[in-house]
């Protein structure tokens, strides 16, 4: 398969451009018989949404969903599902230049060669960090199978924005609070601070970046295929698709490679009548496959390419060196935007692993209409 | 597709069991005409195993590649190519009571339940570090093919091990040091301090990870494809599918969190003619594509499972707690051992990416027989 | 991947359902910089909607094309191509009968059981030959690639309707007189028989099946991939996704069995300095690769199963037997329709296996703006 | 994936060539907890090979399998299963001018070009019939998942061999007698008759081919994806896999195309509580998806190629037209050798899409050990 597709049974395709006409998903392999509304879709979308705080400066779209096709009389039909959303609020003229002065930290000059000139340059076309509007419509989804079948649930939020760290924090904390402030961080002290932090650079005309954690809970045992499809495999994959993420880790990820073995390795004991682990540095996954412990991961966000400061670039039609400030709307840091999209890649890609290990039936319910 | 199978254009399998017949690779869409030998495969497979130092304990196996077939007059033919290695230094006995109290660390559990009992057990089957021999194997390859059709080059080596890290080397040093000695460090002060670590841990009965980088070297602009199949995309995959690794990260990977976007944004500059960033903190892609810079990627290995320290588990059969020692051979650190094994994923794919991108012909030279 | 995909490196998706809101596509894969107008697909879907005559009884609809994404200036972009039309002359009240009552020889009681009675039923849904008008999109974008990259041309044409046997036609005859009259048969005298034929089974309330042959000119040497994805394997895929398509062969195809092998093997022979066959009964494939003759392929098309004559069936709700009759607009014969349908699918795959056989680059030609 | 790879959830690879080391097959994807033992798959291997009558003049091998992965204590484990039997009555010098004078109706020629002189051509190398072990290897573990999950039952024969046509014939006719001559035929007087002609065709040094018919009893209802994936779309990929074959219908096949929509269409009865057709004209397969009735298929099978009488051809070196003789052993019609052949494949595409349709569990049975 080409690369604008993911998944073998929950099969998720991205197309849109971030100034063409819209930004879409397709889905298929959706089992029959879910139950899905429009508004659903639309208020997992709403979370990708820039905030109205003062740290989000980057443009104002409505990103109202209409799905075309799958859905009928209010449940999945078993066919393919295509969402989109539309793109107004278009200015492309500042990006006329970054064809020719490639923006450091962006993909301006690899999509140029890559397509030979040809690809849709405005807004970033392919590559803005808009087209994650497209995995939030495919996870939105997935997450309701998830839900609906299986009762897994995915917790993501900030767990640092510019050097500063979340305390630790229960499941509960995080479920209840990690969309009740800007920086989407459930720590209300640690968001205060990077409130302030995030506000700063914007001033210098610069950027932060940070941590996405994702805590999954209810995850049944057994997820995963030996080797090239681990689960840490397959989800890494989609987290990487996420532009500006430059890191994954898996439980306590480079942190262990400083600890011995007998640190690290989880012990496995009885709750309840249950195989347990009595901690999970492993993020719930031995062996590619799902321990059945809460998964745990974390990726690393770069900071914002765009920035106002003056930058040294090339200008590729004349090749000479010379400066580009970048003007015009972006968020300083987009870490926060970040977590709605990492759980909804994440939800993706379990609902793919549990169909393929025939947990998920192609069925939903009977239908008694 | 199912999880033992990776690439579009150049499809690589694993199979085989640790303590079973073989393990084995099956490469599909080689391109015809690459001149191959056993012993070219054979000098790869040997960087995998065990060195002589003190520091491997492990089984030792003389792992000699048969070509089963896609090998005709000295060249591929185009046609899949099959080899295999026979496993032959075996006790399974130990094992027997990992498949009733496993270990701590290991897939011992989770594959007893995936497989619902029915999985060879013995040697940890397909979960063991033994599998790496088929990437190594296919690795061997896809180096020959990239290095062949465009002169890429893959260097790997022990960045850090049990908390001590090499000083920055250069990819000379790399090139020309990184099998010298046993922790494949070619920091040599550095590997002396590794060593030592590592003789501790064994006298305690424990182990220690680390993380091991890899350079790529003459990678053409271009690679990778967005968005589900970006370079980082698919190089975590593949990497993620080595038992141990924890986390990957590309460029500075988890410090560029802690930068703001003017220290973490490569400058685009020319150098005698040619368009090139003047740092390199992107690891060589932006994008998911790659820039024509070389590609830097680190992965975190944790510690060895096997420990002979007295460990909690679970007896499976009688449900309940009790206490777990592997005897037997283990390394206590295996990250100089998987240091061939990142060089070998990281050729797979790219050697996937370039027949996709279109760089390498389906036949590499003509025959003049 | 899941069914409603197709193609490895240029991959079609189909989506979208008869009385929904749209029928679609979804094309990834398709190298940048080729010419493309949206007029340009609107002339190829107009060849599949009913024409004029009498004898076309069916649904009217505009079919008019939007393209949604990736194509830029005029020119594709490398970035996955979305295009839709909408339906509008939608009356699903007849249909609703059906759900309960399934249709002999359509696919109301399969789409029933297997999507547990949630599939949208309304004008048969993803089974109604409305679909193929997804192909149609993407055989428009493949056959433009085909045609500016390699010169190759694909003619379809009814070759026989109800009994009907169209004489031996040239090339030149197929390509300019197949679409001049209602019936696709370049020969007249056939075509007015084909006519009368189907006006009596229209009195009759009955319908008529028949037989689309297609010669694909111009076809380089060595497209196709044993084993599995021979040109046959991937042709045939494709065909049998049309509606109503019951059989499908290449060259002499069934007729082969009564022959001799001397009397069905091509010699070889060379014409102009190049080697070719001096018949072309294998249908310009060897070994599931393509010989450099013309292709050619036939479909057996059934009659239309919606037919106005009293039909046995069972009433799924109370579980009784009872007749049926299908009221409504229904082509008494698709086979002209199926036509352009072949056309297209054939050059789908077509594409695909060029690019897979690097005949194609990724950048039809370099962007000078 | 590339063409020696087929499935979705059932994954089988070919491998080897005809005079090679061997020629193998790897399954992934296969249930664990089947019994399965070398000498069930190697009874499956014996049907192929050809009988001891005096039709049969060609190569004697002795086809002995050995089980490389995958088994482990007489069940499969969920792991790859690699198979292979070793070339060894091979003797490839005639084979070497036909790299240079291509057969007529082979695939000598088209190998040369797509693969640059590079194939293995001794014995036709990956394109001879030889390779079909693989699928019959892969075919054995498929029917033996599908009895034992689903009491599937595939039953193929020769119903027409050089214009000799079986008389219509009763599954229980069919499972009994198939085997039971050496053409293959359960109609014996036909079978006669196919004998004599085969013997005649003998003297001359010329070839015939014929049909094969397969019908597969106790399929589920529902398996079968739209569009791409429809159940006659996968099976005709497979089936034109098996060399030789160039035409597939399903049902009547081209039969339909002369019929009115009033005589092809199966009316649904009712027969003891259950939804069946009263007839069968299409084949078991209704909008790609299976109705529950015995899936019908038949595949044109061409003449040998290879013949003894003279034949026209090109000499590739000097590029002049000449002639050419085949010698040596070659079946001159190898229709009865291709029934478990299709068996195989078509037990192989029913396995995968059962379990892409969750009716097979990814454990067949737990284990009590």
């Amino acid at each position: 398969m080409t690369g604008n597709f993911m998944g073998e049974r929950f099969v998720t395709a991205s197309f849109g451009e971030s100034h063409g006409q819209c930004i879409g998903t397709l889905i298929d392999g959706c089992p029959a018989g879910l139950p899905l509304s429009k508004e659903e879709v639309q208020s997992d979308l709403d979370l990708r949404k820039p905030g109205r705080a003062a740290i989000y400066t980057g443009r104002k779209e409505e990103d109202e969903v209409e799905i075309l096709s799958g859905v009928f009389q209010g449940h999945t039909t078993g066919a393919p599902i295509c969402m989109f959303i539309r793109n107004k609020a278009v200015d492309s003229r500042p990006y006329e230049r970054f064809k020719r002065v490639p923006r450091p930290g962006h993909a301006d000059y690899t999509a140029r060669v890559k397509y030979g000139g040809f690809s849709d340059w405005r807004g970033g076309g392919r590559f803005s960090g808009r087209i994650t509007a497209s995995y939030v419509m495919a996870g939105s989804v997935a997450k309701k199978v998830l839900g609906f079948a299986l009762g897994v649930e995915t917790l993501a939020y900030s767990t640092q924005i510019g050097g500063i760290r979340a305390r630790e924090l229960s499941p509960e904390e995080i479920r209840e609070s990690r969309y009740q402030n800007d920086v989407r961080c459930p720590d209300t002290a640690a968001a205060d601070k990077m409130m302030k932090a995030i506000k700063e650079v914007m001033k210098e005309g610069d950027s932060l970046g940070g941590v996405v954690e994702c805590l999954v809970l209810y995850v049944p045992t057994g997820l995963g295929e030996p080797v090239f499809s681990s689960l840490e495999s397959d989800l890494s994959r989609a987290l990487f698709s996420i532009p500006a993420v430059k890191g994954v880790e898996f439980g306590k990820g480079f942190n262990l490679t400083e600890m011995k073995g007998s640190e690290s390795n989880d012990p496995f004991v009885l709750r309840s009548g249950r195989v347990v682990t009595s901690t999970n540095r492993m993020g719930g996954i031995l062996g590619g496959i799902s321990t059945g412990m809460p998964l745990i991961l974390r990726v690393a966000v770069k900071p914002t390419a765009s920035i106002h400061k003056r930058q040294r670039s090339v200008d590729l039609e004349d090749m000479v060196e010379t400066e580009i400030t970048v003007a015009g709307h972006h968020d300083p840091c987009i870490v926060p935007r970040v977590v709605p999209v990492v759980e909804s890649v994440v939800a993706i890609v379990l609902t793919d692993h549990a169909l393929r290990f025939g947990l998920i039936p192609p069925v939903l319910e009977r239908d008694e209409r």
